[in-house]
């Protein structure tokens, strides 16, 4: 189904998995094109359209007006008399109202005119590079997607001329690959690339669009722009399969040296593009399989938009390194940040993760057991990320805290301490890796004294904070939030979390290594009095406050996220209303229906989900997995829930220039901070774990 | 001697040799940086100054305005009651007045209230990878360059603190050295560094300015802006030395795949800057004597600085690859068109190369044959250029050269082939290399053949097209100006050229290959042919004109150039106006001496030297070569030759964005064409061939 024509103005952030790079476009007049190492969208033309002989050219709204590098003028006299040097180029682009846009699981499609443009960008499963053949990981770890170009001339008696081309190419594939390929390259790390067939040619010039339409002009190969040419015959309908590929050789990274994985299985840039063009069939096969699932689903059509958008952006953060010792390093980089592996995005990717690479969740929590663990005077804890931008920190500290803080870039170190915790339960109950438990279980025992002796009365929540903070306060995950979800001490939301980790610990020993009583028991013990403190905390008004200081009044919906870990890692009954944490899961069903409400934790504008009562910053990360526990978990199924038409709509008007944004503003959708965020794929809970 | 203050603010272009890599600044109130792979200046902000207690902070004018990378409030609720996150700096920079700017043959020297910066580039000599020894290598192809800086307290009561840093950093150096260096830098590409001291240390904030002169606050890591900051004492006056290096790993180029040949003797940035400041006194006493060397010698000052502001942009545009086979490439890149080894500009570099890299010259003639030589109709001939932007062409291929044009991106068949013949027999004549002679006399042989095979009409001067032209016509290297230097055919510059490349075959044959008598014969009867040719041209005006066919007027400086050659080869008697050639040499002399008058070669406004009458477009670099010709072969020595400080001032004004800027307006100085650009290193004929 195509999206309403005002709301398909917003950019799609192609990621190729693994790659850190992707394909950005989507926004009407603006640039577009391929980025590597970063996710920010390239400003350049992306050139894709067609002419028939009596029209002038029609091309998609993917040209920003302006050149990329020298032009022509650069090299002759500027004051010598004008000459044009290549007409300008006189076309149309096509309007919103012309334009069909989708998005699919796999990628998207655009129809316009005789025109259909598809990218497939996403593939699913990705096999362990640990265990699998090298052959079927030059497929699955190929930094490559797929671009399939359909013109429909068989109504016409005229050929048609159809491109697809970029700015900012600087070489043309064929010269390195003797004709074998097709195509344009930004250096060593970037190109397109097409199967050559005497249908199609190169066209490179100063201005290619029109080069491309106006005869046959040789290759200029000092200029900045290409574009393959296609010619489709009078009553032809041609489709053209394009493969868009990167390259990063040698040492990417500091602090750890680690080079791009694909380049142990790929030469060079063209070696990707010419095996991602012999494998298009198998790959389109799959990319389609994908998309028929998502299709076939009874998800709402609003549902099935923000679950894609959400996994292209996903994938565009992805980066598997492998170290110098021959081992893979999985890295999910935070959007606009890029601090790497963020372990409070981490607990919340890996609901996708478990679905499509379970093992780089193992990768993840053993490289933070690795690297990002600390002890400080209560125990173990751990970082909030391992670096920024390629650049590993030190061992046992992040870019992002700070000291003297109890704010934006303060600790959070019991947060990131759970979320290790329940990122291990879901791991190891999920797949049932044994082994990683067993390798494992001295640090999940740590975890669960350091969680302990930082409840210093006893109570089941923190109550103290890291001696890292050195005065200052530690935070939650929610940091740009305001104090009723920002604070770790005495905080609701966290407070469930943590109860949620006592039980997890409790349930996983349980099942794994029940001959250990005493732990089971002192994570049980804890379990309890962290329930009982919550349900202590209700108000006669319905609900329980957000933070259990300072008399605070804000009404937050994250109360009930921690219930989702127990329930995800297979054990409903600990989340169940009449199981042994019953009155508990009741207290948070009132709760939540006593915030529900508009004024409270509906925006009274624009019917949102708002977290928290007192801010009119919201996460639709979160927000996606908080509708999963009220669905799922408590039983809520009415309007007050199915708000999704409502959060697509912030994605694709008031934060459309940022694919896919994480902290909106409730009234309209407008980005504030979090922009081309990888964290909103717990949308998979919706669809893949129902 | 500094430079006067109307004429102190201009870019310089301090490349790292063979890194093609460099540091540029020296716009008042515009960025500053570092760039790899290319040569424009970067627009971030290099902080350079200190504060004195009682007084705000004094920085070098380096700075933008803009910031690099996200601020803070990308991190936090823009909604929110806007705190201050840090203080925004307050500070000023010096004035042009209040600065004293001198460059020196290795780098140049601010000084502006109590600091004194300095920055070292230029090294001199670098031995042959092939021969020297690994050792030696890291000291001379180490890409980095220094900086001292002298902060003078020492009439002061209260300590002043100094600081050094940019924005675009992402990471300290400490953490990636256990603090063996301190420092920072932008991935794993570039950074700056220093020694440790107690009195420096790391400065790392969204505001690094504020942040070094306000406390002591923890590093930000996810800010973009770093400092090293100097505490110096009451009364102490201290000289820092810091070091800035680069470093691209992996296969850099397509084409022809090579890495940076600095990147099989280093191991990464670290090692780079590390082993740096462990030589620098070595490196900075090697630069001090090059100072020496010139400041000493009897050039003007405006000759001077010429020679050592073209040095630093020629050593930006050089890049040093190593092959798969383990083979040094040397590169030089063109300026703003990055194109990569344009043998137009070898033949007039090669005066420089053969006093500091002998071997720089032999490697790119013998990469000259093997990738850039092919045959057309008439014989062997040579390609323009090998490349643009790191990405190699096939063999025998431009990417500069075009079918069917008769001006700019025409083939240069015939001046590339005089080139090669004319930069072969200067480096085997100088160096005095008989076995790269033995192996390259055949291709010396098949250059005669196909040179003589152009004559057509046996006058020694060209009179036909390559048939790669494709009904077009030839061009010259002066592709921009107008008919009068840019057409091949008939072309008294060319004839001229063409006459030196048959004197010098014939010469260079006599010395080396004796034995060969037809082909000495076969040069020295198209040398007389063309000298006969090119004095039969002279006019009743005394005057040879530009182009012997249609009418053509032009009078131009060039027809002198060629006599460089044999000159410089070491053959002055070929030269001589009582020589063999004496009759043409004597024409030539008179030539000159009627063209170099004001309107029309000497600018009519601002007395600058005008290749051309018919064109406002001179280029700097053969002014420079001319000028040499003029003083040293035909004798000139009066004013209309010292013309040195219209020529300084203009790349000091008109062109001061482009350091250096070899195509610039004869009225004025400014840009016209070939930025930032490597050929200038032509002026090294006043100094070191006298």
């Amino acid at each position: 189904m195509g999206l309403p024509v005002s709301e398909n103005d917003f950019y799609s952030l192609h990621g190729m998995w693994g790659a850190y790079a992707s394909l950005v476009l989507g926004r009407i007049g603006n640039g577009a094109g391929v980025v590597i190492g970063n996710v920010q969208p390239p400003q350049r033309g992306l050139f894709i359209g067609y002419k028939r002989r009596s029209e002038a050219p029609r091309l998609l709204p993917f040209i920003p007006g302006t050149k990329v590098g020298l032009d022509a003028s650069a090299y002759v006299d500027p004051d010598a008399p004008a000459k044009p040097l290549g007409l300008q180029a006189e076309f149309t682009c096509f309007t919103a109202q012309e334009i069909r846009r989708t998005i699919t699981y796999s990628g998207e499609e655009w129809k316009a005119g005789q025109l259909s443009f598809k990218v497939h960008s996403f593939f699913g499963s990705v096999p362990d590079p640990a265990s699998a053949d090298p052959i079927s990981l030059r497929s699955s770890i190929r930094p490559a997607l797929y671009v399939t170009l359909c013109f429909d001339n068989s109504d016409q008696s005229e050929p048609l001329t159809g491109v697809f081309g970029m700015q900012g190419i600087r070489r043309p594939l064929s010269d390195s690959t003797r004709c074998s390929l097709l195509g344009f390259a930004h250096g060593t790390e970037w190109g397109f690339a097409v199967l050559p067939d005497e249908s199609i040619d190169e066209v490179m010039d100063w201005n290619a669009i029109d080069a491309a339409f106006n005869g046959n002009r040789p290759l200029r190969r000092l200029a900045s722009e290409g574009v393959l040419r296609f010619k489709v015959n009078p009553g032809e309908k041609k489709e053209y399969r394009i493969a868009i590929g990167v390259y990063r050789d040698g040492v990417v990274t500091s602090g750890l040296r680690t080079q791009t994985y694909y380049s142990s299985l790929f030469r060079d840039l063209e070696d990707v593009l010419e095996n991602a063009l012999q494998e298009a069939s198998g790959m389109l096969d799959k990319a389609l399989k994908l998309d028929k699932g998502l299709e076939e689903s009874d998800l709402s059509e609003d549902r099935k938009f923000l679950l894609s958008h959400a996994v292209h952006s996903y994938c565009a953060n992805t980066e598997l390194l492998i170290s110098e010792k021959g081992d893979p390093v999985f890295i999910v980089n935070e959007g606009e940040y890029q601090m790497m592996n963020t372990l409070d995005l981490t607990v919340d990717q890996a609901f996708f993760e478990l679905v499509y690479t379970p093992w780089t969740v193992k990768n993840e929590l053993d490289l933070f057991r690795i690297r990002s663990s600390y002890t400080d005077a209560y125990g173990i804890a751990f970082s909030h990320d391992q670096g920024v931008a390629d650049s590993f920190t030190p061992l046992g500290t992040s870019v992002y805290e700070l000291p003297r803080l109890s704010e934006c870039f303060s600790y959070m170190s019991f947060e990131e301490t759970l979320n290790w915790v329940l990122t291990a339960s879901l791991y190891v109950s999920r797949t049932g890796d044994t082994k990683w438990f067993a390798e494992n279980e001295v640090t999940l025992e740590a975890c669960l004294i350091s969680m302990k002796e930082r409840d210093r009365n006893r109570d089941g929540i923190l109550d103290t904070d890291s001696d890292r903070c050195a005065g200052g306060a530690e935070i939650t995950t929610y940091d740009s939030l305001d104090v009723s979800l920002g604070q770790a001490r005495n905080n609701l939301y966290l407070a469930v979390k943590t109860w949620a980790a006592y039980v997890c610990l409790g349930a996983l020993f349980t099942r794994f290594a029940p001959e250990k009583r005493s732990f089971i028991e002192a994570a049980q013990e804890s379990a309890q009095w962290a329930a009982t403190s919550v349900q202590s905390r209700m108000l006669e008004e319905g609900y329980i406050p957000a933070v259990f200081e300072s008399d605070n009044r804000s009404q937050i919906i994250p109360a009930i996220e921690g219930l989702a870990y127990p329930f995800i890692c297979g054990w409903p009954e600990l989340v169940a209303d009449t199981g042994p944490y019953g009155s508990f899961i009741r207290s948070l069903q009132q709760h939540l229906n006593t915030v529900l409400v508009p004024g409270a934790c509906l925006d009274a504008r624009s019917g949102g989900w708002k977290l928290s009562s007192t801010s009119y910053n919201t996460w639709l990360s979160k927000i996606f997995l908080n509708q999963y526990v009220a669905e799922k978990i408590l039983g809520f199924s009415d309007s007050r829930v199915q708000r999704d038409k409502i959060h697509a709509k912030w994605l694709r008007t008031g934060s459309a220039q940022w694919a896919a944004t994480d902290q909106v503003h409730s009234s309209d959708g407008h980005d504030m901070g979090s922009r081309l965020y990888p964290r909103l794929v717990t949308a998979i809970l919706w669809y893949l774990y129902r």
